[in-house]
């Protein structure tokens, strides 16, 4: 028998449900019946399409596209973190904080899944961030020996992951923008 | 039957054991039985002594006390935050950090949970940081209005969380030092 291959959009749909899934119930309880259900879809196929719950995940995450920071080159350090914020939609964070919450113990039993996460969303995340900061130092905007610079996405992280914490509110733009003004810039001395 | 009760020093181990579960396991795959079976106890008793398991993991979040901030006056500001870091050894702060990762996800679909870890381990933190940054501003360390005073938490929050995920190390006292000079003085102005 042939094996069908499902169309991109459907592929999509499915990723994405995965995605809401895993910030539903996190990684443990995501199970291939549940995805199964929430996509209308067979278990048979996603077993024939996928293999693994592992090897679904993987491809889901490699599929959620983060804000593209490659693309942003304004020509000041202030302005390319604003237009990142700009690009965040706060839809979209919500889901991401609660996708990452979903993840935060399982990439820790499961070192198959932090390396996708790594692989797939976090190294592209540093590099595109590296380049944005790269800039800023070659421009004279941040000193090239400036501590904060390699601690910038554990600021940024920080952000995303205490807001619902402490505050119960999720991370939206305006949120991140006065954290950048308040945290960010004043330790990059910006 | 008189209920039989616990040692104060049996309790101790028992609310450690849950913590280390929570680690390693997470709150969804902390079982009653797996309880029983580490610390080589009954159901039964665990059962007749909490009740159910989100009564025995909020009483174990309790007893587990952080440190203790209020404690801590040295007179300035960088003074004060250095104590912090000096009191917190590395084992438990990797401990802790791993029973964070282990609550992530089962805070916001267990609200009775996220309410005791906020009332028993959030909230007590979240004084003691205040009453620290309350005396810095009244020395005239910290400008009154800077607006970084009521994102420390979340500057540390990252600190904690962001390392193990971008680096694969945990958090040690050498790092915590590292960024407090890089984040939190140059964003509070100090």
């Amino acid at each position: 028998m042939a094996r069908s291959r499902l169309t991109a959009e459907r592929e999509s749909e499915l990723y994405e449900a995965v995605i809401d899934l895993l910030g539903e119930v996190g990684y443990d309880g995501l199970t291939m019946d549940a995805i199964a259900a929430r996509t209308h879809s067979s278990k048979a196929t996603l077993y024939r399409q996928w293999g693994s719950k592992p090897e679904l995940v993987a491809q889901a995450l490699r599929h959620h596209k983060p804000v593209r920071l490659d693309e942003i080159d304004t020509g000041t350090l202030r302005g390319d973190f604003l237009e990142m914020v700009r690009r965040s939609d706060d839809c979209r964070m919500e889901k991401d904080s609660a996708m990452m919450r979903g993840l935060a113990h399982a990439i820790h039993s499961h070192p198959e899944l932090l390396q996708a996460l790594r692989e797939l969303l976090i190294a592209p995340e540093m590099t595109g961030l590296d380049a944005l900061l790269r800039r800023a130092v070659e421009r004279g905007e941040v000193a090239a020996d400036n501590p904060a610079l390699r601690l910038v996405p554990h600021m940024m992280i920080g952000s995303f992951i205490a807001r619902p914490l402490i505050e119960d509110r999720p991370v939206d733009q305006a949120f991140l923008a006065q954290y950048l003004d308040a945290v960010v810039f004043p330790a990059l001395g910006v």
